[in-house]
């Protein structure tokens, strides 16, 4: 019998009518002859309740009891989900991360699925029975202490079970209808993608883009787990994520999917380094100790007359006081000038898989975006993406500019509720 | 190195601030040289709270996913205590009743404690750790899935560890300071009583005393854990309820302990039954059958003219209905006259081990109801209680009279706060 995994995030089980609405959807599927696993989140503000429960008993709670905390919230969540399906007359039975076989490291709060090991899940299934499988938790292998799998965790829990039960699909519910063109709150006219490669996926999850988070679209296409997400308050489908997308209609793919934008980063330049080997590399080796994620790095080439460069790069904002106190330390061993530290950036991305054989699109990218008056800091690019750092004010007209541009604009507007999914 | 298992009820743990207060109580017992385990319930209003979600969801939540769903609120409460602890600089591991090898029967909502294996608590206790553990909660010996333990599940599994655990004693906490002679709400001049043998805490927990729970007084006595029931609002001591109660101080025990009440009592009596050999046993044999308890029973000499009797007999109001129900069923093959019932009664018990020595006891005892103007409709002793069954307006009466003619008014009226405990 064919299998399908849900994941329904926190907004989809918010109270006891989306509870409800939410089982109606699963037993749907239920009758319409597939098997069923269903992987919830936390209802809507409980993990917010219990992290503050948590800050009014101590300011540094230790990550074995955090996560201890946190799980009881997909607890109640799948217990809820199962009895609103027996209710319907069908059997469910709720597990745990732990009783599912969701194997991590030990590492509390941002714990990595080591192996899936569905035993419970398959007898239940073979029993007739739908499965709730509590997202976002897992049991580390040794110690056997309760772990969190730290943001996406539910989305990553869904497709680990999906690839371990050999699942035909994996569908991701939340309150946004798929994946669009660009975030329709800053583009009007975003239209949704029926279509998405894993890679150009990817592209855009790194990009900003918060819908998927990076681990489970890596996790999908490592396991060729066909992802389609699409909301939970709707019957409209969504967007497909697959390895390839098929020409469908005699249309040839667009070359550009979308166009991704990212608030969250800050910009670092280092002034007056000495252009010696090795000088780069000693910064980086001290940012990479201190366990800071670079994105872009741009190298000014060399003013002859002082032989030093300006190294400018780019990282999370919340990471930016780190990185300037790991930096200061180097200053006397580097020799460097100064450092200059902007937090008023945002990134703006191209993703395509067309781009690759169409030549030219950069040109138009960078023309597109000049003609809105928005000036380029930095760029990087990768075979199907072309990224762009700009004053954080002129984010959305150079993501408005490339969407036309590209003619990624819908001729109709489609209402959406645009939202994050945090877990 | 001694042990000591403390367990705090929901009131103890209600929110932030009482969390943390607990917290000191148990890092000073750590202080003091003791190694410490806590079982600890769910925080207030928890369980009402997930009870009410449930409700809104189904009619009638399957047992299994109840459990999982009620097991959430001791979740919280132990992670919340374990990091209470761990900032005032202590570790502490919190651990669910699966994880403590609390093993149950399968019987959700009021399963049965098969065996405890507390390997990973000891594990943490050799560590220097500070044991919490969730209350209430157990895994299924077969299934493996979660359950809980019924009413007084918290104190049990505090008694089961302590036994598991060979600790030197087990310490309930609650908001009341003890054991009392009387409800100080009846009888404000009650006391509270040092020292109580298991035997006389059983009847008074059988009798209506809410403060502990007639198994974990059994599991206690069965494993001569010392239990010392107090209150986490007061450093006072409690209550010591032990096998043997030491004559101190050249005073000899008293003849009774307490005065216990229950008002949730129904009086069912079936008229003009033929007095044939069987009948009775028919009856009684039907009741069991629908899982309906019976407390005491009265079975009237029989009418010579018409050779037949009335039987009377008390049972949980709450099972009322079910019992009228499987009685009238019977009617025309046991072919009595008719049935009346009466869920307007007390009990009023007079409990004491000191009675099996005295002889007149049940004489001052009636006497002093019938001062008090109080008709007894029925009786019921046992080696060390005698009970009667009398109007509901009247059980306080009578529980009054009973506590003066016993000399167990207290000079000076405690203040207190008695309520019962939940899990």
């Amino acid at each position: 019998m064919a299998l399908i995994v849900q994941k329904y995030g926190g907004s989809s089980v918010a109270d006891a009518e989306a509870i409800k609405r939410v089982a109606q959807r699963i037993v749907a599927q239920k009758k319409a002859g597939y098997d069923v696993v269903v992987v919830v989140s936390a209802m809507g503000d409980t993990t917010d309740e219990l992290l503050d429960l948590a800050e009014q008993v101590t300011p540094l709670p230790p990550g074995r009891e955090m996560d201890m905390l946190l799980t009881a919230g997909e607890r109640m969540s799948m217990a809820l989900v199962a009895m609103a399906i027996g209710n319907l007359g069908y059997e469910a039975r709720s597990f745990t991360g732990s009783q599912a076989g969701v194997i991590t490291t030990a590492l509390h709060g941002n714990a990595k699925i080591i192996d899936v090991t569905p035993g419970r899940i398959q007898e239940a299934l073979d029993d007739g029975a739908i499965c709730i499988v509590a997202g976002f938790q897992g049991v580390a292998e040794d110690s056997k202490d309760i772990t969190t799998l730290g943001r996406g965790g539910s989305d990553t829990t869904a497709v680990a079970l999906a690839a371990a039960l050999n699942a035909d699909a994996c569908e991701i519910y939340s309150d946004v209808d798929g994946i669009f063109t660009a975030d329709p709150r800053i583009v009007p006219s975003a239209r949704r993608i029926p279509t998405i490669s894993y890679e150009e996926m990817l592209e855009l999850a790194a990009c900003g883009s918060k819908i998927l988070h990076l681990r489970c679209v890596e996790y999908a296409r490592r396991y060729g787990i066909p992802l389609h997400v699409r909301s939970s308050f709707s019957q409209k489908p969504g967007t497909w994520v697959v390895s390839e997308v098929e020409e469908t209609e005699g249309m040839e793919q667009p070359i550009i999917s979308g166009v991704a934008h990212d608030r969250s980063e800050a910009k670092i330049t280092v002034v007056g380094v000495p252009d010696r080997v090795g000088e780069a590399a000693a910064l980086f080796t001290s940012l990479a100790e201190a366990e800071i994620n670079i994105d872009m790095i741009v190298q000014n080439v060399s003013a002859v007359a002082t032989n030093r460069t300006d190294i400018s790069f780019t990282l999370p904002a919340t990471h930016g006081q780190t990185a300037l106190n790991a930096l200061k330390k180097l200053q006397d061993q580097v020799g460097f000038e100064s450092i200059r530290y902007d937090d008023q950036v945002g990134k703006v991305s191209l993703v395509g898989a067309g781009m690759r054989s169409y030549p030219g699109v950069t040109a138009r990218f960078f023309d597109a975006i000049a003609n809105a008056g928005v000036n380029i800091e930095m760029i990087s690019t990768s075979e199907i993406r072309i990224s762009v750092i700009v004053e954080e004010g002129q984010v959305d007209a150079a993501v408005a500019a490339a969407h036309t541009e590209f003619q990624l604009d819908s001729d109709q507007v489609e209402a959406v509720v645009y939202g994050g999914t945090g877990r």
